[in-house]
């Protein structure tokens, strides 16, 4: 049953709330995964395409299996791009409240969120991306976790971490739209591999 | 004459303000550098010896020579160790006012320098560190560069930018405490090379 094989895949990180979110995504698409949690060796680069390359080699090395992992940065456009690549830490150092500080009293409040993922099965190398257009938010809502409550996406005046809580994120989500660039990708190549 | 190569290092880095702080140093103790302008592969650590060891596995692959380099960090305690390895991430997209605003209304105003220097020749490897105690001023000052201008080191009322300013900054330097331990390590390891 070599076409079942190739649906399975694996996603890697340290992160299981990531996979929370794009499992059921990869679901509708018939795609099977498997959490597969690990913490990643990255390297600092401004590029998030390679931070996520060397984090999907370093992934798949070890599983020897296909697999994929999202990589995602924040951008804030009257912070020069902060904290961009390094979210995760600023997240667990500063956190929303010193987001909110670094932006009292700034006109550009316009920011995005860049998803990437990396799909790598040991010959085929590939990745995704997906962005989502917003602004920063004056005061924190509840809901959500990392930057989600404090970041509105165009065209509503919710922030992500409201729009999570009524289960309306993924509409709005950068991590969904690489997620679905993946899955379509994916089922196609799949298709390609059964007609052999 | 093997004996004098061994006193040749190179100084590996992309910031030649490193390399003019660095080599008078060095010539005191009778080490002969030069700088390789290069920029290094860093890793997303939290350990600044894991990161230098990285760098120093780098630009020793790349030049085939004796070489060190130098990472640093700058840790403040109430922002729970921010920015630390990404001090000059932080720098260029926050400066040096975007600190100042973080650090408002803030009561813990304590923060330190570390400097790892690593050194390694393709037989041998070692790390030297250097750390020094101070406080983020109130408001920043003229002189220096990075983050000179806001930081006072314990024992004195002036900040790094201004000691530079009077050419007294090596006295409390953190990168001076491990550029010199290493130096002295160097030195003895020299000695012992020609005794052979």
């Amino acid at each position: 049953m070599g076409q079942t094989k190739i649906k399975d895949i694996y996603f890697a990180s340290s992160n299981s709330n990531k996979y929370l979110e794009i499992e059921p995504i990869l679901r509708q698409y018939g795609i099977v995964s498997h959490f597969a949690k690990m913490s990643l060796q990255e390297i600092q680069s401004e590029s998030v395409q390679q931070i996520a390359e060397a984090k999907c080699t370093n992934a798949f090395d070890y599983l020897q299996k296909p697999v994929i992992i999202e990589d995602d940065g924040f951008y804030l456009s009257s912070l020069k791009g902060f904290p961009g690549q390094y979210s995760s830490f600023v997240y667990k150092t500063l956190g929303n409240q010193g987001i909110l500080k670094l932006m009292q009293n700034r006109a550009d409040r316009k920011a995005y969120f860049l998803s990437v993922i990396a799909y790598g099965d040991g010959h085929t190398f590939k990745i995704f991306s997906g962005k989502t257009r917003g602004m920063i938010s004056k005061l924190a809502t509840d809901g959500g976790w990392g930057f989600d409550p404090i970041f509105v996406p165009e065209n509503t005046i919710k922030t992500y971490g409201e729009l999570s809580l009524l289960n309306r994120k993924s509409f709005y989500s950068h991590r969904h739209k690489s997620i679905e660039k993946f899955s379509k990708w994916y089922i196609k190549k799949r298709l390609r591999y059964r007609n052999r």
